[in-house]
């Protein structure tokens, strides 16, 4: 084994499971006031009249935290890293169940599918299914991140 | 006009121009300790030795900057302001080019769907090409969010 995962070193199916993270109020409002000031992530009286029902964090906030989980998870995790090189997007993003102060947050990372760059072939591109569950086994967010790896050097 | 915009006042190819807001590098730094810790969003350093060169934004607080933008504008353009519920997801984010510290961000968002809800009437979903530039009139991001807004009371 090399001493980080290189793109050739990693599986279709092989994954990380990340969390649990619990969310607070105070975390919520801050993020929201932050970058999204919209009623229902300011307050429940403000999503009193909403489908959230009561105070839910931003989908960013709910997307950045699984970053926060994800790369925590691998700093745990003893072994190799893998040589991420930065991602390029995001396809089929969905935020499935409002998350609400404190909710408790745990997810899967699975890859599906990897390439070689055409252009790079110093970099190779993993698409992975990400899963975030709250405490009641209930979806909160759905996601295929496309990020690139670096791969073996000759 | 209603006071509100209703998911009824909204047309394909209308939209809004969102910014400018320039990013700071301890701002940059700050979001990556909380959120993305890996080290081309921490510093000069751990970016000389990858694409990106210096110190780059996460892509997270790239994308969470044009919520914050759009809401601004939203809010500082005289009129109606839309009956946003909140999102259901985001197809298609991309981050196309890397943000640095001090670079100044500006975007559009420009409706190019929309379809009442089949499940629930009082809502219709609503797709939007958002675009985001930097000050060279480079592309730093594209995405296609999906949002619903309130319909037209009976």
């Amino acid at each position: 084994m090399s001493e980080v995962i290189y793109f050739e070193d990693m599986a279709v199916g092989n994954g990380i499971e990340f969390g649990p993270l619990t969310i607070g109020r105070e975390e919520i409002i801050a993020f929201a006031r932050e970058f999204d000031p919209q009623p229902f992530h300011l307050s429940d009286e403000g999503a009193a009249a909403t489908h959230f029902g009561t105070l839910s964090s931003s989908g960013w906030h709910t997307t950045a935290l699984s970053m926060k989980m994800m790369l925590a998870a691998w700093e745990t995790r003893p072994g190799p890293r893998p040589a991420a090189l930065g991602a390029i997007g995001v396809d089929e993003l969905r935020w499935l169940n409002p998350v609400h102060a404190g909710d408790t947050l745990r997810g899967t990372s699975k890859v599906i599918e990897k390439k070689v760059s055409r252009s790079r072939p110093e970099m190779g591109i993993v698409k992975s299914q990400v899963i975030m569950w709250n405490q009641h086994d209930e979806k909160v967010l759905s996601m295929v991140p496309i990020v690139m790896f670096r791969t073996r050097p000759a």
